[in-house]
């Protein structure tokens, strides 16, 4: 039985604390949490063990057993945890600054957000990251992971907390609900007066849950159907390589490509190839008519069934349509994106302007892998999240988009007329 | 009888439309919404005559039938949609640039929202206000205003479509709730597909209802419980002219002020010249005990009760506590504050900046009004709302606060390794 509104309040509690933290002080907690990450490696790994010994009794498949296990990954975990430290604290950043005519003196100052509800599913990596940004930019923070991590979790978050301690900052600025039962994330979305942003980190059913359920701003995301148009002006052997590093370098993540666009002049000629090269390695294809009339006599090629364009395949499908040009590409991207990543293979620069000015998604890409839409690959760092939504912050999110502002505003005695 | 799914979707193509017009083109519109309402003026003042009728039956006193009227402001209103003109338009701004050691191209640049819902009482100026600001930032609007408008906001819509039409903009880029009825706020909330953003604009309640039962993100603001704490330091004849201002300039508005907190040391002398200047002008008083026992004889003086240092006053009401010094306000304030606007009166800077450090408000004063928290008066040249929340933009919300960004990469076949 966990008193979430308690849990509330103490993390409102905790973040006063976190925002009082110089960024010293910060750093040497993130120092402390990544040794003690090694340090209790033995304790961690037991607790894994449980949870790994519970997924393989469910037979819950490989992939998601890797996911699970901590064992080569701690050393990395504690690593990252080091490398946020070198990262420039945004708290206490001035935005801007001005005097205005009337002698007052006006700026923004970044400030923490307060405090963070995270809902995550699995990898229980997600833990560690998650609370190092937090305590970077002195964000109190709520977790809840996914029911087949909670040792692992429970270990993490103990130790966590201990290098907290020990480093003289609160411990309560990372809590966890140490309980699978779903009413906990039902009570946490409604705690609107002790937390002030709610970070959802899974599938599409969770963002909605979390939209549908939540008094407290939700950052939604998580869902990605990824375009990539290929213009009959586009170097075909860099497209080929482009589609194939997009859809085939890590399937199973939101920002792994879906469906190519081909224009119709090119297609009998670099369809055959798309179906060669990327067939190799695994993939099958959903073709609409126009495509299936150019490549259906191959066994991994499918006619596209009418939701095939709507989904968001996770796995080695693709779906291909033929197109006349770059108007009904983005036509179809308009109609079937989610807003996350979507791009052009195109030598015509006036076109790809068009096209970047036509498509509005979180990242849009010329002659690029939709791969890159990561913190990490786009220069922010470390990443806590990516938003399809277009309040705060679109895509990427790093240290930057867990911070808000506060207009500081000083005078002389100034009234106002 | 109105199809709200039918209305979200008509802005959502009206804003992709919008997204697509040049500043000239938008500030065209601006400039014929300007001169129609000054070539209609006719019907929308025949049509506020009814709204004004129906209130004067309903007896609601002359404040809200002059928030009410049009009759001296259309004028204003006018000029308010020309100087939109003036501003600088913030879409398709570039907010940085970057060229990363992989040769990708990383830039992000400002789109529009999307399509906002404005929920708001009274005043009909917000109408066009708000039509101003959105088609400026290339946004549509869903406008839902109160009931006892709902003949001018019929006719000012009206107005503004038409000159839309002209100006070859679409017209649905601006709809209007043109029904009462408390249902269509309720669906307008949960068009979570075609409406990005809510900005409700009204009290307390309405901000609740919105938070509760929106799957949109929400703008919350509107409720100010501001302080000044005025430290023994403080120059007390400029801290009385700034607390005469806090108080009196316009007391039924959010940024006005509702308590004082006085440091003991000057209680005896300060708060029966407080008493004095303000009580000439019609202030009451709730004091704390303390405060109660300098100026309790007073007839305007009442002893505050459990909740009052908890009430935004919205009117010639003042609460008095005394505190023993700068950390006891500190205290006050972070337990009753509402986060919009809170200040020190003081001349010890060291102090001021410990004030600023620690008060996680919107808006921290030194030696200024509260009334300053509004955009035109902080430099922002409009405001469509103050938010009090900590996502996307807190404090005074100007053109900028009404976009949002993409990221645009560009490569040369870049993929990701």
């Amino acid at each position: 039985m966990i008193d979430m509104l308690e849990m509330g309040k103490t993390a409102r509690r905790a973040a006063r604390q976190l925002a009082r933290a110089s960024t010293a002080q910060k750093n040497a907690a993130l120092l402390a949490i990544a040794a003690c990450l090694e340090s209790e490696a033995d304790s961690i790994l037991a607790a894994n063990d449980l949870d790994l010994a519970d997924a393989r009794a469910r037979d819950i498949g490989e992939a998601l057993l890797d996911r699970l296990s901590l064992y080569s990954r701690l050393a990395g975990i504690a690593a990252d945890v080091r490398s946020v430290v070198a990262l420039p604290d945004p708290v206490g950043e001035t935005i801007d600054q001005e005097t205005l005519p009337n002698g007052l003196r006006v700026s923004r100052r970044r400030t923490p957000i307060g405090v963070l509800g995270v809902i995550y599913e699995a990898r229980p990596n997600v833990t560690v990251d998650v609370a190092a940004l937090c305590v970077k930019t002195s964000n109190a923070v709520i977790l809840r992971g996914g029911s087949e991590t909670l040792r692992s979790n429970r270990a993490l978050v103990k130790v966590i907390r201990e290098a907290l301690h020990a480093a003289g900052l609160p411990p309560d600025a990372v809590q966890f609900i140490d309980d699978p039962d779903r009413r906990y994330v039902g009570e946490l979305l409604r705690l609107n007066e002790y937390v002030d942003m709610i970070i959802p980190r899974g599938g599409a059913s969770l963002h909605q849950f979390c939209r549908e359920n939540s008094t407290i701003p939700v950052i939604t995301g998580g869902l990605g159907i990824c375009h990539l148009y290929v213009d009959a002006s586009a170097d075909l052997d860099a497209a080929l390589n482009v589609i194939f590093n997009a859809k085939t370098q890590r399937p199973s993540v939101c920002n792994a490509l879906d469906t190519i666009l081909v224009q119709e002049s090119i297609a009998s000629d670099f369809l055959p190839r798309v179906l060669d090269h990327l067939g190799k390695h695994g993939v099958s294809f959903r073709a609409d008519p126009a495509a299936f009339g150019l490549i259906g006599a191959d066994a991994r090629v499918t006619a596209a069934g009418p939701d095939d364009f709507d989904t968001e395949w996770m796995n080695l499908t693709l779906g291909i349509r033929v197109v006349d040009g770059v108007e009904t590409a983005i036509e179809h991207i308009q109609t079937h994106s989610t807003g996350h990543s979507d791009g052009i293979l195109t030598r015509d620069r006036v076109q790809a302007a068009h096209f970047v000015d036509e498509i509005d998604s979180a990242a849009v890409y010329v002659n690029a892998s939709t791969r890159f839409t990561d913190g990490g690959q786009l220069g922010l760092s470390a990443e806590i999240a990516v938003s399809t939504q277009k309040l705060h912050a679109r895509g990427p999110m790093g240290l930057r988009e867990l911070t808000s502002y506060k207009w500081i505003v000083e005078g002389d005695g100034h009234v106002r007329p």
